[in-house]
């Protein structure tokens, strides 16, 4: 799949100087790159990896001296890393799943399947389920009975769709992604200690024994267009109304979203984020990674959550959080400023206090 | 399955009122509900969504007026949260799992399956396995050599049951569960810094490069009844004895459960709590979503961790306890609030140590 | 599979003493021991433990006094904790796993299997795939185009290997992990609010709404020898170059290791552990459960982090660190042992400076 240096300047919408009809093979880093590949140089402060490497042409940051830097050829992208998208699109080898329906792929004689999709090995299709046109189902893929997912999803391997999950247009999935697992809801006949916990901060009261009942989940899951789930991670069906996840959203590996969940467009969650039941997230939220939010909470707009970062009450729109629990960051700075200080300012209050009451003691 | 608002009331052992005759198609929330639907309305704080949507029964708080609510049925519930637990059990569309074993299913020879039991496409069972009557294994699960599930377990798919597991009666998985993973058990020829710091608080000592050697996992994984696990959970295998999961315990998903750890019964755990090897845990004790506890440690009845908890040292039984290191909520409370004032305290005192000096200056 | 006392004091180096003839049908605790069990008993704390069984045989510390514990026949580990490594593997029942090419399993016709090599039920193994002599590959298991796995690899069910990730030998892997999952990395057309609030530390700027625009990950997963991978585990594709993970490294259950990471060698972590993107892990490192450690730093060798410890920045090399930032853990120690008192040392400023202004009053 080799491309010139000018097909792949035009695909980037980015300039090509010098021979541009050099062939490139594929991307590499600067200094492990051979007379075949497109050095990625974006940022100057890597120059040097050049001369390390064979490359004759670079991805290059505006300004940059191709031919001083010894090149044959180069592509300038003025915002480097946004060029990346279009160029490892370009360049990506993919999972070489073939197209067609496997022959031990099982699929339920009411199921529709849209134009062109390719199902892999042992994929298993549920009635009135629906898989959109151009949609790549890997090997292991469960699409549950009446389950809706693409056009044009592309979906990795061991991948669960629960029945009637609804799933927008160009659903991307990272393999063993549950998504329709039931929500976590249970019951005791009598308020149980958590309940009584939460309304007084902290007494649970006359400790009672009982045991939980279950609350089946009878809403399912709604995932917007252009969505992407990460490897391992998991959404739960909500329990009346469906767990959302808007349009744009990005979800990394091994995320956790609870039953009734409502997440906003353009989001991109990191690793190992919690999301807990019934919270709300608004648009464009970024979650580093191992965040967790509480349940029954609201998260607005814009919002980013420093990793690690444990939410447990409201967060307004455009806040930058850290901490557990989380507060706003500079508030959290000066906090872990002030306590790394603390045992220094506990010392000398003590030696003072010493010296005050030696004085005292010589009245 | 539309049930009359007589039928539905008689499960939830609850009061008809009005137009018992009226056929209930399924369960909405106020406002998206329609003629068809049961509203849910148990909290009088959400009576407005109503008006919003068209239902003509509700499901009620004690003493509500159903009349005045322009309702033409409704069913009235002393706690409203415990009636959802009937009333979604009876309304459940579930998976739509077929009965009887799929040709693709794979059993061994020497396997047990109890009176009708349901196998999914792509199950395997092995050597001397038992599943008990009337369960439901969902596509692509894994039920290992000599394990043992049911009777009537409810198994989604993607689950694995690792060989000599042994699961009782009415088991829940969700997705993508490894009940019966290898324990994470490794040994340095010499003693390792991790043993060195832990004994010392911190000082590994001279430091040694050294391999790790594998300890196997020879007990299994032993789980009571009515146990429910959730989707990509995982519990390890015991080193010796088994890992055991008490009766009537509910996981969540992403949890992790470590090698010989011992859960008592009715515990209920958020989504990605982690329990690390040997450590056990109480009876009806709850933790939070990306709780931690330590390894080798002792968590005692109806504990109640918060979410995101880490959980350093022993609980004793009945405690609140939150933080990182957990402590009890409220000694937590008042070092959060104490660290919150810290950095303005800090000030003042700088600012009173210079008047002071400035003071001393004129002596 | 009974072995004598001999034999089994034999494949642990150790000393055997009184009847080596005895026969051992397996390992337990000392309490639940039987007649034909080895009691594992390396710590004389627990040597009560062994009247409340019936073994005549028990693994004992050295000095241990055999005969006294009224013993048959003893064997005598100088390190007990590393002869369980030896005596667990002679002991392993194992998954019972079938010899052989099971008939289910899809082979491309360019794959390339080495001798002896075992395919379960449902396994796929992709165009130009490999798989190394001796390996045993488990139900669900897929192995992706090109990619390359063992010699004398074991892996459980469901695991994923994406194409063209590359694996040495002996490699172990638990049910469902995932190697080879597409990074996470997503660029939007302007700087993002996140870059922003990374410069500012904290400040976002204006609040502006972009669409994240994918990049693909044209890099790999590189893992040495001798490596095993806990189940759901995940390791993502690197973005050009691949993500490494060492030789004789161990990761528990479900870690997350995202792309361009690379691990060194002989490390260890227990489950739930997070790296972020292009952190760079040196050699014999050790994280404890549910630690994170944040995207483009470095953690020097022989490292060791406390459970739940969240690292924000550089490590430098041997430190033991704790918290949430992590530190030293000594002056984690002291910052937390301050914030304890802290409390208690507000209430008595506040009291002195209320007899102080009292005092002054008094002027």
């Amino acid at each position: 799949m080799a491309h010139t240096v000018g097909q792949i300047a035009a695909a980037l919408n980015a300039e090509a100087l010098g021979d541009t009809e050099l062939l490139i093979e594929k991307v590499a880093e600067p200094a492990s790159a051979t007379e075949d590949d497109l050095a990625l140089l974006t940022n100057p402060k890597f120059a040097d990896g050049l001369a390390k490497g064979s490359a004759r042409v670079a991805l290059l940051w505006p300004g940059a001296d191709w031919q001083t830097l010894g090149l044959k050829a180069a592509i300038i992208a003025p915002r480097g890393r946004y060029a990346m998208a279009a160029l490892t699109r370009m360049m990506d080898p993919g999972q070489g799943f073939a197209q067609g329906i496997h022959p031990t792929a099982i699929i339920d004689d009411t199921a529709e399947l849209g134009e062109n999709v390719a199902l892999g090995p042992f994929v298993v299709v549920g009635p009135r389920a629906r898989v959109g046109a151009n949609s790549v189902i890997g090997p292991y893929c469960h699409i549950g009975m009446e389950a809706s997912v693409g056009p044009d999803a592309f979906l990795r391997d061991h991948v669960s769709i629960g029945a009637r999950v609804t799933i927008g247009a160009r659903f991307i999935s990272q393999p063993g992604a549950r998504i329709g697992a039931d929500g976590m809801s249970f019951v005791t006949p009598e308020a149980s200690g958590v309940e009584k916990a939460r309304e007084s901060l902290g007494d649970q009261g006359e400790l009672v024994s009982q045991s939980w009942t279950r609350i089946h989940s009878l809403g399912a899951v709604t995932i917007g267009d252009d969505v992407e789930i990460g490897a391992n991670t998991c959404i739960d069906y909500g329990t009346i109304r469906d767990t959302v996840v808007g349009s744009g959203t990005k979800i990394d590996n091994q995320c956790h979203v609870a039953h009734n969940v409502t997440i906003g467009t353009d989001c991109l969650f990191a690793g190992m984020v919690g999301i807990a039941g019934s919270t709300k997230i608004g648009n464009n939220v970024v979650m580093g990674g191992q965040v967790g939010v509480t349940d029954n909470t609201t998260i607005g707009d814009n919002v980013i959550a420093g990793g690690g970062a444990k939410i447990l009450s409201k967060v307004p729109a455009g806040q930058v959080v850290l901490g557990y629990p989380a507060v706003k960051m500079d508030t959290h700075l000066d906090m872990y400023k002030a306590l790394r200080r603390l045992p220094r300012t506990l010392a000398q209050l003590k030696n003072r206090q010493k010296s005050v009451s030696k004085d005292g003691s010589n009245d």
